[in-house]
């Protein structure tokens, strides 16, 4: 099963060919509507105009605009995506009035919005996001931290994502707080996370995915998805967030051939931690033979919420 | 021995029971004055009233309230204490005027401090009680950098201290300087510090504890109290600080039968660690077996200035 | 070959005897110009004097300044120096219009600048010291991050230099921003990073070096050179940085005798690592083996521009 990602204004035509060709639960897309929630992007403005004209809403009006957004979840949804993705460049999140929802839009689509204006926008939006999912089902994904087109010579010759993203030092505690307040305990809603800030597994993520129960961890994301990255991600929050608030691996290559060698890595450093567990007497045989069929297969089918054929689900039993 | 906390407001009946019964020596109280300096809390000027009453002071007053903080500090080491325990939200210190210290009391009493405001009469408070220790001779112990009742609808349905506390990032080169400036070289002052963010280890508490004479760390706390996070703090803190500049072990549960598998585990890891460095060869194996002795017997009875019957005290000799 | 550093205004008559007497290939000095560019200094404005005395340039002019630091830097590289050495409190850099620059000077020489002030004319002067390394070749190197002269009691007692320096939490993918705007991708520009922010190494150096031409990083500097420190650094770099990224092995210690033993350990902690990656099959023993020949050797030569005989350089040749 391969997802790809879209915007909220793509019609998914490949996606329409592959579902009459039988491939539907096998190609699935993300909804991934960074084009028309972040004000950041140039033709931020432009692209509401195009999701107005999509769903016949009026996307000037905060609460038309929302309901544009569920219009393209629901698109998405029936072509069998069951996930969003969202790739913010901090993970605040916000939970404002309606009349500063408003007005946040309005200086943003007039393209006089303060770089925190933009931002508390976008925060505003991953609660919104949140409350959606609750309503529809899809998965949400948080992709946060990384510091876009840094190297501005190479933005300015050869435009957006050319390589030069950084990861910055990002805060989830305090940024993830007004999401949490109001849906941080809410069974229907699943928020995977995702860090570029490895100071941050041990001392936020963990102690988030432990307690709140929406929340899971993705799996070391980009630079980090590495031997020497995996292993840090285990022994950094195995301890506090266990491996069942761990949603097994997936990487977001663009290179489809690397697929299974990423896989394959993943399963051999998740299996390789899982035998220093076994050689140590902290974890026994056959406890390690249950969690790597988890961890490389079933965890991914229940945090995605894929559906299929599928091995019996394994979970620890009391001893 | 067991140490408990308690609030500065606190009698102590059951330690007092337990002194006349021979307890004495073996289950102390420490003077955990969170109620009586934390503007934060709802009850705060209630306390103060209650502390006024204890001590006949008028809590006030800046002076009064500093001597009525000193008589329950003496209250306490009258009944046994030898340590007293701070959990704040950040390790921020300051050294403020007097008038400052009065008008910070008047509006944390009046209950229209800012949020800077209270941090920053916490942040005195905590320079008073390091002056409060040199003249008593108790050790000072900080617990910073947890986020409290992190999870609002928990918080609201059944109040303080349900287990969603989440760790923030916590800086001590900047926080610590007003106290450090006045009493980081005064030998009859020991504090040992705690945190719950590993990256100031090796960047921050290790170097402070190796260059100023009262700071010592202070074992792995907390979501860190786990085989990985011991691991973690030996190996990011041994060869800045040392291991004279660490306390032992302790841990601050409230499973009280948990204490002996905790101390167990604390001296296994900690044999583990040494007999890496001994399989390394960069420790010899007649070092390892005094410091094991150390790490797991003596330097927590020296850290927390105990009495009683004790084997030799070890340290290394010049070879 | 030693490299010492030296003061923009040192005259190096140490360095002249040494030449005469054939020593000048292997004792250099490097250009370590913070007694003339950070205004924190109390004899900033006596410095600026004499720098213009010994160039005949004006000082209290922006250009002239610049035109001083110019002569001085020629002066050094006419003795043989290679390299910059720049040890400034953050790793802020910026590019600000020549007539701010005056203003910042201007109120930097009356010692009327905010601590903002004074922290723009550093972080200025970083980028005007990159275009001066693209002029005449002198490998710049920064040592960021220590908040100095910790201890007050001690900085007041015995002045600066005395050990009471503490790391502080270090961002580089802001901070240099600036500079790379400007000068990141030329080829003529070689900017070796130090940290001991170790949090820094894979979220933002090891990605930076990675994509930027003009940085390499620099090898565990201080607190971090040490073994576990070595390993830290390479574990948390290779993977996004790779090994030729990094510059070899050298020490900033100001103790002569212990040189060859730093550069020992060094030697065998990166030989550990190497022999780690063979048994675990991720390095062939020939890569090894050509691999700790650049690490020990040739990759400090190519990094600092050292010239006279040397071994054929070795590079991983396509397999």
């Amino acid at each position: 099963c391969i997802a790809t990602t879209e915007g909220a204004l793509d019609e998914l035509p490949h996606h329409q060919k592959l579902r009459a060709a039988g491939w539907g639960d096998r190609v699935l897309s993300t909804f991934r509507p960074d084009d028309v929630v972040d004000p950041d992007r140039s033709e931020f403005a432009t692209n509401l105009a195009v999701l107005a004209a999509l769903t016949n809403e009026s996307t000037s009006r905060w609460s038309g605009y929302l309901n544009a957004l569920r219009a393209r979840r629901a698109f998405f949804r029936s072509m069998g995506a069951t996930a969003t993705d969202h790739g913010h460049p901090t993970a605040r999140t916000a939970d404002l009035s309606n009349s500063e929802c408003q007005r946040l839009l309005d200086v943003c689509l007039r393209g006089t919005g303060s770089p925190l204006e933009k931002e508390m926008f976008r925060a505003q939006l991953l609660t919104e996001m949140a409350a959606m999912s609750i309503d529809d089902g899809l998965v949400m994904q948080l992709h946060a931290g990384s510091q876009r087109n840094h190297n501005a010579q190479l933005f300015a010759r050869y435009g957006r994502d050319k390589g030069a993203d950084i990861p910055a030092p990002t805060n989830y505690v305090h940024a993830l707080h007004p999401l949490l307040n109001r849906y941080g305990n809410d069974p229907r809603l699943h928020i995977i996370l995702f860090t570029l800030d490895e100071g941050a597994y041990s001392r936020e993520l963990a102690p988030m995915a432990g307690h709140y129960p929406v929340l899971k961890l993705g799996p070391p994301w980009w630079f980090h998805d590495s031997v020497e990255g995996m292993l840090r991600f285990r022994r950094s929050t195995t301890e506090t967030a266990g491996f069942y608030n761990t949603v097994g691996f997936n990487d977001d290559t663009r290179a489809l051939l690397s697929i299974p060698a990423r896989h394959d890595l993943a399963r051999r450093i998740d299996s390789s931690y899982l035998a220093e567990l076994v050689a140590g007497h902290r974890l026994d045989e056959d406890e390690a033979a249950e969690l790597i069929v988890a961890l490389s297969y079933s965890l991914a089918k229940q945090a995605y919420r894929l559906s299929g054929s599928s091995p019996r689900m394994s979970t620890l039993s009391p001893r």
